[in-house]
């Protein structure tokens, strides 16, 4: 029997687009989807649990990881340290289970050239405006952080071109139905499927 | 104000795969998508309204038809001539509006030369034993005409590869919603969504 790689999917987003709230809920609906939870340098906000949001480590921990290259990407955003474990990533792919990263543009294209057949999402605010106040709204960052998230935004909206899929998060309702639905397309590619059986020629 | 030029959605299938009822369903489910009505030599089967699912002709109003380069494509399939309307066609896709095609493979792979930028979509039943049953359920062939039906179903399905999704219809409601989730993120493509929109640098 043929056992069916998984499929990488990477969902970036410039901050206060939404992509947490649509990686959570995303798992509420699809739940044979694996996911990853990153490592990272930066405290937790309010309500964050260790190990299901986050790992929560030390710089001298991160440099660690790194130093024993565990980890399959990472960047340093607003000058916190963010990563992906490798083995785990590399474990649940190779048992045949898709998996959701939800990572920044830098960890995005470094993944792509690891994982070239990875499926990379950018999800974007249906404005500046509308993300300056999502950004507000949270009530967690200080007004320095909300202009700096928001001069990065600006650079990170750029690289829309490097991923496959833009989905416009004016409701969540709707960017979730296009994240779900993505994922169901891929799961039906021509050249995905033809990548896992090789051999097939005649599917039925 | 650029105009977002339409997607061409291309469903083919051997017959007793399903795909005229999936193409029937999908335009109740997604009101906007434009349809082609296909022009053929062969009778009306029971039910069949002239106008809304072909538009029946005589052989000599098809060769007509071709002698004044008025089809997209066509095809001969069984003994009887198919084609595709390239008017209605080409002024769907100019107003910006998606078109789903249900045609044979012939067809099929001339779209493909003529819109490089069409979405080829191809449906199999789960098994050749189940798709015989479903021809001898129709009731409206013979005998010979399922034998037919089945040695090109063998052929045709070889050709999968030269499709951009496959969709093994085991369940209708299954199928519709993949053959849904493939329409949602088509239009969410980075690489279509480029096409239409060559000056945008910042989507937000």
């Amino acid at each position: 029997m043929i056992r069916r790689r998984g499929t990488l999917f990477v969902v970036s987003a410039p901050s206060g687009a939404g992509k947490t709230t649509l990686c959570r809920e995303i798992r509420l609906r699809l739940h044979d989807l694996a996911y990853s939870v990153s490592v990272t340098t930066r405290p937790p906000r309010p309500g964050e649990i260790d190990g299901t949001d986050f790992r929560f480590v030390s710089e001298a921990q991160f440099r660690e990881l790194l130093g024993r290259n565990e980890l399959a990407e990472w960047a340093t955003v607003h000058a916190n340290l963010y990563g992906t474990p490798a083995e785990p990533l590399e474990a649940a792919l190779k048992a045949g289970r898709d998996v959701l990263l939800d990572i920044d543009t830098q960890g995005a294209l470094q993944l792509r050239a690891r994982y070239p057949d990875a499926v990379l999402i950018f999800v974007v605010a249906p404005s500046m405006g509308e993300l300056e106040q999502r950004l507000r709204e949270r009530r967690s960052d200080s007004e320095r952080e909300i202009a700096r998230r928001l001069e990065r935004a600006r650079e990170e909206v750029m690289l829309w071109r490097r991923y496959d899929y833009l989905i416009v998060n004016r409701d969540v309702k709707e960017a979730m139905d296009q994240l779900e639905s993505i994922i169901h397309a891929e799961r039906c590619r021509v050249a995905r499927l033809a990548l896992t059986f090789p051999d097939l020629e005649v599917p039925n």
